[in-house]
This record gives C-alpha cells, sequence and structure tokens, in this order.
C-alpha cells in the first residue's frame, strides 16, 4: 500500500512528525505537499478531502495520511496507526498507550511552542500580537521549556532499558517526534534553548541518535526535507530569543 | 480492579472527562481529588505519583489513572484505554482510531476554549492578561467556536449509523466529552453559546442525550460532580461573553 500525506505546503508543521516516521520506516508514500497542484498536489488535493461531502469521517484539519480507503487525522492518531504497522512502537498494549502518552505531551509541548508567537489569534499577523507574544514568550522560556525538557530527560533517565530511548530498547515514532522539536527549538530560540538543554545530556543524544539515522539523515540531506521558516510552527524572531 | 483517579482537587477541569467514562462504564474507582488529605487524598497523594522516583513511567500531568500497576497520563490516552475495556469505543480498530481522532480533535478544542482567558500564561492571574484574553475571545468566539462546532454536527450528520451519535450506533467516551464541551462552553459564555448552537442541532441533542443517560444523570446530581467555577477551564467572564 502507498500512503498518500496530506499536508499544507511550505512548512513542515505537525506533518513533519508524520513524515520523520514514514521516512524511518522506509515506508512508501507520496507526500502530496510537494507535488505540483497541476498534478494533482498542493492545496487543491488537500481541500478535495475536507471538502468532500460523502467522506464520513471526516478531518478537523492537516495533517491527514490517506491508507487505503482511511483517511486517518490527528498527528498523534496518525502516529499510534503507524507505529503499530511498522514497528515504531512497543508490541504490547502498555507499551502502545505508554508510546501514545508520550506523543500527546509531545504535542502539548509544540502547542505551546506555537502559541509564542501567536498567543492571540492564528487569523493575525505576529506583527499584531507582538507585545503578547513577548510576555508568552517569557513564561514560556521560564518555566514551561524547562518543565518539559526536564520531564523527557527523566523519562530517559529512568527508561529500564537503558538505551537512548524514551521507550524500551528501540526507537519509537515519539523519539522521531522530540528530535524534531528539539531541532525546531534550537531553529526557534537558539540562546534559550542552548540554555535550557544544558542540563539535559540525555535528550540532547537523543536528538543526535535520531539525526544519524541512516533513513533520516538522507530524509533531511533531500529536497523533500522542508527548511525551518518563519511561517512555521517554529520561528525565529531575535526579540523573543531571550 | 478498582480504579483511582488523581486530579486536582476543586474542578472539574481535564479529569471530568475521564470520570464521565468511568460513570457511563459503571466503573470502580476512586477520585482522589475527593478524598480528604488525611485519608490519603487531594494533592499530596497526587504529588506522591508525580514524584516517585522509582516510577518509570511518569506522567506529566494530571489527570492521571492508576489500573493496576498500569500508570496512565493524558487525557485521550486513559479514554482510549477505558474505551477498549467498557465498550465505550467500537471494538475495530478503524473505528477506535476515528474515535480517538475525535477526543484529540476535542482536545484542542478544550485548550483553545481555556486559553480564552489565559492566553499568556497559567502563572499569572486572569486579571493581570485581561487585555490579551478580550482580543483572545474575540476570534475564538468569531472564528475557532463555529468552526469546532460545526464539524462536529457534521461528523453526526455523517454518521451512516444515523443516530445521535459521533461513531456508529452506540455512545462513546467522545460523545461523552463533546457533551461536557457544550455544558462548559453554556456556562464560560451563555449568550455567544447560544448564538453558535442555533445551528447545531445534532450537536445539542447529543448533549442532551448524553446528559439524560441514567447514570450519567446520576452522577451530575450527585455530590461527586464538581460544580462549574471561575477556577477552571470554562470561565464565565461577562466581559469576555460577547
Amino acid at each position: 500500500m502507498v500512503y498518500e500525506l496530506y499536508y499544507w505546503p511550505g512548512i513542515q508543521g505537525r506533518g513533519e512528525f508524520v513524515r520523520l516516521a514514514l521516512e524511518e520506516a522506509g515506508a512508501d508514500y507520496v507526500d502530496l505537499a510537494l507535488v505540483p497542484e497541476d498534478d494533482g498536489g498542493g492545496v487543491p488535493a488537500l481541500e478535495s478531502i475536507l471538502e468532500d461531502k460523502r467522506l464520513q469521517r471526516l478531518p478537523f484539519a492537516p495533517p491527514f495520511l490517506k491508507a487505503g480507503r482511511q483517511v486517518i487525522g490527528q498527528t498523534a492518531n496518525i502516529l499510534l496507526y503507524l507505529g503499530g504497522r511498522h514497528a515504531l512502537a512497543p508490541r504490547d498494549q502498555a507499551g502502545r498507550l505508554w508510546t501514545n502518552q508520550l506523543q500527546l505531551t509531545i504535542a502539548d509541548f509544540v502547542a505551546e511552542t506555537h502559541d509564542t508567537h501567536h498567543p492571540i489569534a492564528n487569523s493575525l499577523y505576529y506583527n499584531e500580537q507582538k507585545a503578547a507574544a513577548k510576555r508568552r514568550t517569557r513564561d514560556f522560556l521560564a518555566n514551561r521549556l524547562p518543565k518539559f525538557l526536564g520531564y523527557f530527560e527523566r523519562v530517559i533517565e529512568r527508561n529500564r532499558a537503558r538505551g537512548a530511548w524514551l521507550v524500551g530498547a528501540r526507537i519509537t515514532y515519539a523519539d522521531l517526534s522530540l528530535a524534531q522539536v528539539i531541532a525546531g527549538l534550537r531553529y526557534a530560540f537558539p540562546s534559550a534553548s542552548r540554555h535550557a538543554l544544558r542540563s539535559c545530556p540525555r535528550v540532547r543524544a537523543l536528538h543526535d541518535d535520531v539525526f544519524a539515522r541512516p533513513r533520516i539523515k538522507r530524509y533531511v540531506a533531500s529536497d523533500r526535507r522542508i527548511p525551518f521558516n518563519n511561517d512555521d510552527i517554529f520561528r525565529r524572531y531575535r526579540e523573543l530569543d531571550r
């Protein structure tokens, strides 16, 4: 089966967590965001699903994955599905739930990171909410960032398998996602994230291990990997990086 | 097995989504938030788990559920677990994923509703972020609230089973959660939610059907149900309800 991934073109966004899982799995997939509109890709492809009146299990928003006749939405839910099919999660139910739990905590972390530059509304430009963004970011960097990073550091530390991973002795989709968040934070807040990561050697090592995986390395070097940019979740505004 | 639910005392919060599932299932559980501290409940009970250095699968934050030796965190993840065990989700994997997908969209809806009164930081009082709260709420009521409600209305409409529910012909935990959100929105924004719900007859009916379930009715009438209040996710500030 060839998966079809639907996401907004031009950004990594939440689609990237799915891409990293598909790439690490070596799965066959078409990334519709990279397909020109004239060839059936891009935003019209995405809208044709969101506006399909016959579709019963309608996603609320991208990303979503077409897997045969199933359309699966919500990043963590897509990963729950892929994790089971491609050995990117443990086999036992308790291990699956634990991986899902970590992924949901990563999703909260991502949402809070996004809201640093858009605390008021996505429908407004950053410049229209800059004062609020400064206040929100100050709190995020002082309180939330160290809390999340410290949590994941402890999770790796307590992993009895004593590997470099969050869950057991093998890589899971949660590891891929956490590494992506670290890369994003380093892009968005080069100074604050360096400071915050100083006390998180295990999280730093996990990031390095993920991006040293042969398939991930090939993917990041390819033109399939969209560069970080300021239309995305992780944005670099010098005035916020304190 | 007697479940143990850990959550902050005095508010419904995200714990309420778990409570409604446990109540509808008729499951045996102890709500530690309702147990006096002297009897081993309340905040110290919760902290004893969060600070347990031997616990390998550490939750990031409440709510979490103790099920035998498992400690399960993240609301949607707890519900994924309970849904499978208590027939509050379909039996087939695609149905389970779809229910989880809806629950994650409800979680996004809840987070955005919460942030209307706390757009800058949870560590600050409402009064310290009132101007930003007004702006964020204006966008939420104008754009996000109708978008979420319209989505769930369509999901019920397209449910082929033609019941009143989101998924298939039987109630799921996603129905319980959506009904709770509607109740919360009516508490927080009596005027704006009445207006927004006018075009969502199916969502209104789902709310009524859930709160007419015998077990849910008994629960809501009991002293186990904490009333809505302004320390909670759904808060009533007259100046925001426009």
